[in-house]
């Protein structure tokens, strides 16, 4: 991934995405103690940065490759994005869903004319659904975080937050599969100057701090928190990527997501989701170390289920 | 009211507010089959369009006056608009509040630094404690809604509305003491271009609509509806701007309002307060007859208690 390819992907994507308001308070500035520029992804189409990925897979595809559709394993946001991808540029979207997925997220999939296929809540079943449906339709897989083209996508956030905000000494972003973070670090690494970017991460799912340490994909043995987007482990793609760009990831406690998320609601107004809010978490309990510093941070995505908030 | 008043008081008061964003959502907009431009004062300094009316009615008093402190009564945001007024021009505020105000406003206010009189829940009783003060600091008293400085300072919504889009067919504001409708109503008539001002109002609590019938101001019996902000009643200088103003006062259900509310929280990822989803509310009941328009809705503010949402 070279800074030519990631500008290449912006342009191409630019017309399918919002480019995103940056916004910041002075109330979570005087908390931090640093100024803290929020990339809002809450405000992209269907709601998260994924649409930036999808829309690039999609759109590397060859013509006879679309006409064939896509597929995809995801029981979050990548479905809706994918959906909402596919169906702006005309391709057919199929999505495996865990049985357990929650009635909202297959909502959003349907509204976006994603077709849905119900299998197992395992990593074994959703693969295993996954390759058939590649072999009956012909469609294209496009892994949610792995991808190459989705993780340029994901890039283009930051890139966009650098090109407003230039002297950002860090951005925290949040650690799931890694697509975002590893986007995030390409992007940094060509277009800021000595940016910094730092993973954060639910101490309940601490994979990517471990898998840093070990050099390997690490996995959790259990995934017990609120931020619903942050459970999946790294890929063979992002793990190189953390490997070479990323030196820090902070894990933060449950209490500490949840006391985030609701300073971002009540102060700057903006409805976020928990994975999102890990992000200021980590920010804060490092703050003593980005004193008066200019700090980005990406707001993941707003994708909340309102009958069932931690507050 | 001229509009070199208006224009004046846009001066006066800029240093010291947001001009908040004006957003869009194309989701929203085919759901109401019009083109709406949401003024988002819930991202207004303390989180509501009272801060203008507030910084205005303060900034026409005399330094003698200042000095004094200024007095009002309010259980909800022009208590905070008032605190976090004086509290940026030196400004000492006595806050009259009723005992059953909620824990959150009075948390705000102390926030701000105003000085909290507690009183029994009427109106008597807050009208008796905030002369009691008055006499004893020699304080102004500034009226919440239907005082001139702050009517005008109101009105600066609209006009930066205007601003940006001028040639709006209407403007939807949610009414409760007349402030926000009476302002608009001033504006839209020197900047709009034949742009009508519409009030919304809850069934539970349409006094303005009742006013505006009658000629003369009208009360609530009761006062139960979810839009908090609304309670109140029109005052001697509001009720005769909108008698002059505005032909239009659409009343809306709980479930509307409630509808409306969650429509923009999981559609525009913003928090805004039940007060101002009664305007989309308004707008979503009467949209048959503004099919395929430009039109306006002032977003009057985000300050809601999250450990009591109606959904």
């Amino acid at each position: 991934m070279n800074k030519t390819q990631l500008l290449a992907c912006h342009d191409k994507i630019r017309p399918y995405i919002h480019r995103t308001p940056v916004l910041t308070s002075r109330l979570i500035n005087a908390a931090v103690g640093a100024e803290v520029f929020f990339k809002c992804e809450n405000f992209q189409r269907m709601g998260a940065y994924k649409m930036r990925g999808a829309t690039h897979a999609i759109l590397n595809l060859t013509p006879e490759e679309r006409a064939l559709g896509v597929v995809t394993h995801s029981s979050g946001n990548f479905a809706q994005a994918l959906s909402l991808a596919a169906q702006i540029l005309g391709v057919k979207a199929h999505i495996v869903m865990p049985s357990t997925a929650p009635e909202v997220k297959k909502k959003g999939v349907k509204e976006y004319k994603g077709i849905i296929y119900e299998c197992e809540p395992t990593l074994e079943a959703r693969n295993a659904m996954a390759g058939e449906i590649q072999e009956k339709t012909g469609a294209t897989f496009l892994h949610p975080s792995n991808d190459i083209n989705v993780i340029l996508g994901q890039g283009t956030a930051a890139l966009e937050l650098l090109e407003d905000h230039p002297t950002l000494k860090a951005i925290f972003v949040p650690v799931g599969g890694g697509g975002l973070i590893a986007g995030t670090a390409v992007a940094a690494s060509f277009m800021g100057e000595n940016c910094e970017v730092i993973g954060t991460e639910p101490f309940e799912v601490d994979d990517a701090y471990r898998s840093l340490k070990s050099g390997k994909i690490e996995s959790n043995p259990t995934t017990n928190t609120i931020a619903d987007g942050l459970k999946t482990q790294l890929g063979s793609n992002t793990l190189p990527v953390l490997l070479k760009h990323v030196r820090t990831i902070v894990r933060v406690e449950e209490e500490e997501i949840i006391a985030a998320m609701r300073l971002i609601w009540e102060r700057m107004k903006i409805i976020v989701e928990p994975s999102s809010a890990v992000a200021l978490a980590g920010l804060y309990r490092d703050r003593e170390k980005f004193k008066d510093q200019k700090i980005g941070i990406i707001i993941s995505g707003g994708n909340v289920d309102l009958g069932n908030l931690p507050f």
